[in-house]
């Protein structure tokens, strides 16, 4: 939160629903056996500027392509969204379910079904119980309102064990934007992308392209650098759509003002990122991995992925063990140029490793810090000046009950 | 076991030593607090022709890169292995204790030090308690029999649950010949290669650009096909001795008398690597993954290796659940070209995805077949006639409790 202060933006109630020109619904339709919000519906006042960026898991579900299509013209209206069904593997069948999530959501919002983005979470493989999801989407139109957006971040959520939204406002001269945004995680978790829908709202008054390129480059850093099992889903989506409604000049790329909004763009994507790994399955620990000192930061991103992905390192976490050669594997295991004779390795601010070596050091202060929830963990390779962070969690037999429980 | 009447080949008792030519002691040097065996050495009665494989991790442990360094004639007269201690992030010291080992080794079987590769295992960071060490070097020597393959054996284990050693025979116009080998798990296990040492030997009298080409050949199908959880060790070392002394004229590459020795070596390495993942750590199922009508061989290598590293998947086969939906969306996170409409899965025999989609499978059927100890899932892309096949386990509580606790 402490990024706030440093970039002019202050962190504000609500969500999705938290900027201007936004309406929003979640309700139960009956997908979930357990009658919880399943249909959530997010529209803009009017269709306005919008990008979106998808999983590239090849087998991506009928919803992500149809969405991809859809929004090739960079517009949107509506986005609609069901959980307790991921429509995917679902086939043709699954193409025409999602087309008419789309139709049915136009009608009743009343705009072209080429506005309409649609989203699907939860099993994969299941038909779709089309005659509850229509009836849901009606529904949520009928109950479309400016304050509920978190009725929609209910609605979205599948394993979650909380909800996930977050708004900031930011001033720019003199107009204050604001950004909200809500997610759902929270296995399945890897780039690119996370199981896991991303919906970033703003009233600041974005062109499409602009859209496009914030939101990229927001992923990029964000949404981009969690992971929770190395497991990629076939359903990620992150959309933000831009309503312009707070007032001002259109804000295209190359815009000084574009400075401020793609801070506090980056800032909600951020929030929301660490969310879904701190409720990553089973998770006891949110671990930060910072490597540094890389020759580029390519080969940062890889190494601090490689220790983020690796199930030795993150089962040393669980059981609060400062095991530092797991972090020297791992940084070998990747592309990263390394000399062996320079990694430096610090768990919670102790270091472990020095010029590749063991370093003596307390275990018992070790054990102690390792205890927190909040471990950061940093590999030095002393080479150059590249750098990176990731987020992960560790690896429990929570993990292990869940996943091997789930269906069943 | 089959492919032995297929190949001509038969399975023989013993292990390293039961080839003609050569000697093995294993002894306890006090590395391992247990006491058990944890000094190992493997001599061929006269320097002979050699050639090894190593780990692709760039933090490469002293033992490794000093090995590399000694074979580069391809000659070896002995092999020294410890275990407990893996000199691995030891830095200049970890150097000049492995080159002991080998100086050591040299002066009590009267070779020159450049005939002697060294392994380690154990512990990461730890210095080396050479004195111990180099005691047990010289205790080995003076108990070198050619009846001590299963005490070398013995001497390479450390998390490994069952000692993992195996002969094959073969006749070659006439000539019989044997390979024997041995090698330890079973952790860290991912290519290019697992935590792993194995070490093979024949009395074939191979030349040293015939070792070098079929070992490599062999380990590219076999070690470099298993996966216990994706990390990929520090020390994983495969060595293959040649000491022909079963008679008959030097065999070198394009040899036809090279197909069997090599089909030989094939088979003694397969057994050797599925050995590895039955005592895969915590594993309860042995999984055999293939992937088949890929567009080329190295797209269902790609798609097998993306299914076997899954933990969704492994715990999903832990959890006896034919959940068809992860392999899906593992295929489709690999490089692997996919048409989403033609993917079928078949886990255990049973149909349970076809064009993509889900089919009807009875699902008490699939719990009893995934009841079994032995599984094997297909995924077939119906593209091409590219097929690979990689073994691997799931991953339960018992994977995470060992490494949670392993270092406390």
């Amino acid at each position: 939160m402490e990024t706030g202060t440093e970039t002019g933006f202050s962190y504000a109630e609500g969500g999705v629903t938290a900027p201007f020109g936004f309406l929003a619904a979640g309700v139960s339709a009956g997908i979930k056996k357990s009658g919880k919000r399943d249909v959530a519906l997010l529209i803009s006042e009017e269709p306005c500027p919008a990008a979106a960026v998808y999983t590239r898991n090849s087998m991506a579900a009928p919803p992500v392509q149809l969405t991809r299509e859809n929004l090739s013209a960079g517009v949107l209206r509506a986005i609609v969204v069901n959980s307790g069904n991921a429509n995917a593997c679902t086939g043709p069948q699954g193409l025409a379910d999602a087309q008419a999530m789309v139709d049915a959501t136009a009608d009743a919002v009343g705009c072209e079904p080429s506005q309409v983005a649609v989203a699907s979470t939860g099993v994969i493989g299941a038909p779709m119980p089309m005659e509850l999801v229509l009836a849901g989407i009606r529904e949520a139109a009928s109950r479309l309102d400016s304050a509920a957006g978190t009725c929609a971040a209910e609605a979205i959520m599948t394993t979650d064990t909380f909800l996930k939204e977050i708004a900031v406002g930011v001033d720019v001269e003199g107009t204050r934007y604001t950004v909200g945004g809500m997610t759902k995680g929270s296995g399945m978790i890897m780039p690119n992308m996370a199981t896991m829908l991303a919906f970033v709202t703003t009233d600041a008054p974005l062109t499409s392209a602009a859209c496009d390129r914030v939101l990229r480059s927001a992923v990029d850093v964000t949404f981009n650098r969690v992971t929770v099992d190395s497991d990629t889903s076939t359903n990620d989506t992150c959309v933000l759509m831009a309503s312009g409604a707070a007032g001002g000049e259109p804000i295209d790329v190359g815009d000084a003002r574009l400075t401020p909004v793609s801070d506090a763009i980056h800032a909600v994507c951020g929030e929301l990122a660490r969310m879904i790994v701190r409720d990553g399955e089973g998770a006891t620990k949110f671990i930060e991995v910072t490597v540094r000192g890389a020759a580029c930061d390519a080969d940062a991103r890889d190494a601090a992925m490689s220790i983020a992905n690796s199930p030795l390192f993150k089962t040393a976490i669980f059981g609060r063990d400062a095991n530092w050669g797991r972090v020297a594997m791992a940084v070998g295991k990747s592309t990263a140029r390394v000399d062996p004779l320079k990694l430096e390795v610090i768990f919670a601010g102790i270091t472990t490793c020095l010029d590749g070596t063991a370093v003596a050091f307390d275990e018992d202060a070790a054990s102690a810090a390792l205890a927190l929830n909040d471990i950061e963990v940093i590999a030095d390779l002393h080479l150059g000046e590249g750098i990176a962070t990731v987020w992960t969690c560790d690896l429990s037999y929570e993990y292990v009950r869940i996943n091997g429980e789930y269906r069943s």
